[in-house]
């Protein structure tokens, strides 16, 4: 991509809606933009973060052995009213009367059409063990929106919902869920705790959050600097020692990106969905559901990936991996060599961009730095007298001068290595 | 994949609700399941069909130089009011009204959203053309859906949106979109007509449809067989001769799966978008709008693409490109040469399905059938006597015999020649 050509929208400044330090640099870095409080457009640096993302969490879910399905948005109220979420779920759930008459509910979660569609298709042991999952849009009628993808009307998730004939299956289950999760979280450049959890409206008894350290997080954890002892902050914590080692606790601010369930039989009894045994009698179906805030992801890996300058994105994130930089495009060679940096990198399969813009050095190095781009190439005034090209990565900025000849094989090593 | 582990759950016979021959062959193929009438589950199986689609579509947008971004499905009301689209667009748009008291619409179409965007970044002249698109869900208040995935409540579009300074350049952009949907369409494996049309609600003066024939397709068009002149069928169509050479026009049903608009200034005027021109003149942005009903192109495929056994997806669409089938899987030799060729696809990045099951080889031709893998590879009992694989074209069935030796690359030409 040329940045001529591109629709990258930066700002100076943060637009006044923007409250915390992510949904500013979301803002200034042209990756989102309000349409009404709570509601996001992706503009197309934002989509390629996103997609980013869900290419990780693809990877990881299909490498756990997990399918990947779509389901509809709109659900029938009928099959909430069957597990008594419906008055559960409260005014958070969109409702509404089609013109057929038809009670419909925009799904904030899928539990309940995942077990229609388990109840309609699993039949017997031989089916299980299985794992279904999607990455969809949810709706939500959110009464105080903040903090732009954290906590909005429209966001995505990906659910997964685990089926199994018996409690050891769902244990294997929730565990192969739980090891993609954190390779999930860390390959997206996060620090992260897991605790304990209330699984709340999800039902079912045990439930892990992986939580996110960032200074906008509204949920807590208690954590001991001492022995690593970590447990979700509740009104009731008011023991604050380290009950493994007593310790003194630190109550940290972190949002929550992921959360799993052992729902075990809450569904499948509520929406009849069993299957037949080896000894063929009738079972309810073991579930568990695992869900991640995927465009949440984004706003919490920029809250601990950034400096004054900007966003620092991690390699696997950044939405271009390389972005050229040539300080003066009205020198022939200079730009010679942009553009054969330019098209070698994407023949080699690398995502780069070329600010070709007729703006001054100091604008097109604060507007990189602001989006954050993983590695930098700039042609610069000793290019012409020395035949150096300065290679620098987002996360140190420190210069490494490179040869032409060289300048390919370098990037291969610092993006492959 | 393995079959054994997959969830494909193909069905004998089409459910009662199936009208329409694709629809039946959706849902016996395990491609999508019914929730509530219009409103429809993607399987593993139809997901893949899905993304294959995307993808071309994908690529072949950037390649016209389009930006992908992501437009969210909640639109303020107050938009459509001043468009004068919230009456036009009568009782078939989904309308609520949120807990703040927002009056709230699911977008059944994005030209405002859109327009709003390119009013808040759109200043100059410098920044135009500009083509932005997006992959996205629309929701429709339709009160007699039809067909599956033909006329729903929930479904997939590719809605673009030019922006230029002047007639010409919108010309241009147009021209290159019609380019594009003819290669995206082509590359589907579809047979289909462009003809000029009504642009109805969307308004401007130019349009054109992309028509596929298909026995279910609720629009016309007459067709001269002698000069290949095309046109839409229309109530008034009362002339039924070929305005060009006098022979007869044939009426063909036909799914419309593309509609291209030369909206000019409608948006941009009643919403007030406009850009300072070389002379320091304030202009309306000159616009256009490029929609392509994804999910639906499903369907027209499948109308195109069958014969009485099931699906024959073209190439690209194919869900796997390869299906291995062992005939007797006890035995150790077939098994091996099975997982070897399996693997050895993956290796080379070739989407490829082993039917490890335990079932009689009928049941396993028929689904191979009823699913259209593009290329079928048999290890049968020449295998063990003779050593021979045998290799078809789901389009031809054609058998090939093949050794050992020559299967990886005899496979290759087959799927890249």
């Amino acid at each position: 991509m040329f940045w001529s050509k591109a629709f990258i929208p930066t700002l100076k400044e943060a637009p006044q809606e923007a409250e915390s330090l992510s949904h500013k640099l979301m803002l200034r870095a042209g990756l989102i933009r309000m349409l009404i409080s709570g509601v996001y457009i992706y503009l197309p640096l934002g989509l390629k973060v996103l997609n980013n993302v869900e290419r990780i969490i693809r990877e990881e879910m299909d490498a756990s052995g997990a399918q990947e399905l779509l389901l509809p948005a709109l659900q029938p109220l009928e099959l909430w009213q069957k597990t008594e979420r419906d008055s559960l779920m409260g005014e958070v759930m969109i409702r509404f009367v089609d013109r057929k008459g038809r009670k419909l509910c925009l799904g904030p979660t899928h539990e309940e059409v995942i077990t229609f569609l388990a109840k309609t298709h699993i039949n017997s042991y031989k089916q299980l063990p299985l794992v279904l999952y999607q990455i969809q849009t949810k709706f939500r009628d959110e009464i105080r929106p903040r903090f732009g993808l954290v906590r909005s009307c429209e966001f995505i998730m990906k659910d997964a919902y685990s089926f199994d004939k018996d409690e050891k299956g769902l244990d294997k289950n929730y565990q192969k869920m739980y090891n993609a999760y954190k390779r999930i979280f860390k390959r997206c450049g996060l620090n992260f705790y897991v605790v304990s959890a209330d699984p709340g409206v999800m039902g079912g008894d045990v439930s892990h959050e992986f939580m996110v350290p960032a200074e906008s997080g509204e949920d807590k954890v208690l954590y001991c600097k001492n022995c690593k002892y970590v447990e979700a902050f509740r009104q009731e914590s008011i023991q604050l020692s380290c009950p493994k080692c007593a310790h003194n606790l630190d109550k940290i601010n972190t949002l929550e990106v992921g959360h799993i369930f052992k729902l075990r039989t809450k569904y499948s009894l509520s929406l009849g969905a069993q299957f037949l045994d080896k000894d063929g009698i009738q079972k309810p179906l073991i579930m568990g559901c695992y869900g991640i805030g995927v465009s949440r992801i984004i706003p919490a890996i920029i809250e601990q990936n950034h400096d004054a300058e900007g966003i620092i994105w991690p390699k696997e994130i950044s939405p271009y991996k390389v972005i050229i930089i040539p300080l003066n495009i009205y020198e022939r060679k200079v730009m010679e060599i942009a553009k054969y940096i330019y098209e070698s990198l994407i023949n080699l399969g690398i995502e780069v961009i070329l600010d070709d813009r007729d703006e001054q050095a100091g604008v097109k190095f604060k507007d990189a730095d602001l989006i954050g781009i993983y590695l930098k190439v700039v042609i610069g005034k000793e290019f012409l007298s020395k035949g150096n090209l300065e290679l620098s990565l987002r996360k140190d900025k420190k210069i490494i001068k490179v040869k032409k000849e060289a300048i390919l094989n370098r990037i291969k090593k610092l993006l492959y290595e």
